[in-house]
């Protein structure tokens, strides 16, 4: 077993440890032991990850803790709802919780970003830890502090920046992860090659098929690479008020939309996105901010791992109107995070509906 | 007319300042002109204090604000519920609100409480501002970033450290407090000279008869150096950490108590935290820890304002188990704070029940 890494993300006394490696939680209560030694515990999971790791998860936990409770939602997005929540903040009184209590998010995003804004929240605010169980949520959500549940309207609306203690990555945990799932969350690892390093995307470019066999070692660099990334971004603008932050959100108006417009069950996000990242590039081509090489080499990574990157055609109208919905009702102004060349982006204002639309659709569509 | 006093609360990077004076609401668009320019404001007040002075308000902010929107609820504690809460930000969105909307508080203690709230977690935080109307608001709630709302179990169980730009006190909001509330606010200003400043004591102690006259000259210097004090206890504990913040709970466990138990519409919050410190004095008297004289002269002044100093006796196991109870969910240790001599408390660990419920007695009753 090779020792594990572990990347800073340096926000004054925000800052924390992220640690990726093979086994951590055969040996969690190690790992967290100054972190909750004494301490009442609240795990949240969901219905798909508790079955595999909740208990061994609380036994590790009991090693060290004073007492380990555990809360279970329903997997899926539908969990992140005000009237979820409003139960999961009666259930923290149930379980005795008070301002000292801890809470764990086991599990992808949803979990991490309603077990993230009930920390932030009850008592007003809790210690929080993120234990991510896919790849998306350990490379993205995980990382950054952003957390928070949807309204009708819009996802993600109601929220805070809270920042965890700390992250624990087990990359075992990817051996179970679906195939599909885990495509899903190399749209956001090869996002990061795009917008801010090119030579990790050369260096996921020649190594596909290293990615597709999940070997731990490879895993645990990729993983703590694309943490970098993000700890980097974030260190810069941790409450996205500079606009630093917003080149993470490459591919994501586009993908927004596909999410929107075809259902948040038809797509994975990662896979919104990975059409959205394809859609992007097509833009910066049409105005002439990249080569056509360009737009080749990010399709055929995204190919390679088994990422759609066109949506069905004839919906255009549609996903443009969604978009402008969306932007309405969310964040004001319609741009774009377009990419100049490997390795960095700009924010560009929104060209007509017309051109907007013509980007999802490929060379042999359009 | 005097220029209004300047308090300054000194918090890094979410450092800001109170403003006292009279006249203040008249050209509030001046007095805010440098944190709304050109911004979308949504003020926040109740049905009680909406009809006398939202339009006002709103015509002043219209003068610098970009767009002015307004959210009425009623007033009362009952709208610090979780579902008020949702249909809040479900409004902010139709009101067209995204991250740059500027949140402002006009009223008492529930609408500073529940607006910020709001503030504190619509798309993971907006800025905010406090105009409190009511003395115990412009001396307590409006300063020091308290913000939440309410669980069935328990009050202010869910909220944030949420600190305000700034916070205008116009003093002539007095003049048309009731009376009643006029007190239930002096029973936290008198609780400053208590626990904190002696000097003040003595100066609150030989002006009662300018208190009731209600002064604006006097009562912007009384109210100053209260959110001079609360200021002090903030910036040395802003999160409620060290233990320093709480000694603002002086009075509490028993008042909070005396709402639980007689109902939250027979006394209002100050006239349980008078009933409050003068059964924390009566413990700290049979703890020795002060003499007879103290507890006269807290008594007396709490009389002198027309502040009630006892519930209704017979209570006693009832209001005990509430305490027990409250500090169940809401804290978990039952301590008290209680004084040694004026300007100075020291926490102690719960004495026996008998004991404590005699702290509600008085002297004939005991």
């Amino acid at each position: 077993m090779t020792s594990p890494s572990h990347v800073n993300v340096s926000l004054g006394e925000r800052s924390y440890d992220i640690v990726i490696g093979s086994g951590l939680l055969g040996r969690l209560g190690d790992q967290l032991a100054t972190h909750v030694a004494n301490s009442h515990v609240v795990v949240f999971t969901d219905s798909n990850v508790g079955p595999i790791y909740l208990e061994p998860v609380v036994k590790q936990l009991e090693t060290v803790a004073a007492k380990v409770s555990t809360i279970t939602v329903a997997a899926g997005e539908t969990s992140k709802s005000v009237s979820i929540c409003d139960g999961l903040w009666q259930q923290m009184i149930e379980l005795g919780a008070d301002r000292r209590t801890i809470v764990i998010a086991l599990g992808g995003g949803v979990v991490g970003d309603l077990a993230g804004f009930v920390a932030a929240s009850f008592t007003r605010g809790l210690n929080f830890i993120q234990i991510p169980t896919t790849l998306l949520a350990q490379v993205d959500s995980s990382v950054g502090g952003k957390v928070g549940i949807n309204l009708p309207q819009a996802k993600n609306m109601v929220g805070a920046f809270w920042q965890p203690q700390t992250v624990v990555i087990d990359i075992d945990v990817l051996k179970s992860l679906p195939d599909r799932e885990f495509a899903a969350g190399m749209a956001e690892v090869i996002k990061y090659g795009v917008i801010m390093d090119a030579s990790f995307f050369d260096w996921l470019e020649s190594r596909t098929e290293k990615i597709l066999a999940r070997d731990p070692e490879f895993l645990t660099e990729l993983i703590a690479t694309c943490c970098q990334c993000k700890a980097k971004v974030v260190e810069e603008d941790e409450k996205e008020t500079s606009g630093r932050r917003a080149i993470l959100n490459y591919g994501h108006t586009f993908g927004h939309a596909v999410e929107s417009v075809f259902g948040y069950g038809n797509f994975l996000h990662g896979e919104a996105i990975s059409i959205g990242m394809v859609a992007a590039a097509r833009m910066a081509k049409k105005l002439a901010m990249v080569d056509q090489d360009f737009c080749d080499r990010q399709l055929a990574i995204f190919e390679a791992v088994s990422l759609p990157v066109n949506c069905p055609p004839g919906n255009e109208s549609q996903l443009v109107a969604a978009m402008k919905h969306y932007k309405k009702v969310a964040l004001g102004k319609l741009r774009f995070v377009l990419p100049t060349k490997f390795g960095e982006v700009v924010l560009v204002d929104a060209p007509d509906d017309d051109m907007i639309g013509q980007c999802y659709l490929s060379d042999l569509e359009s």
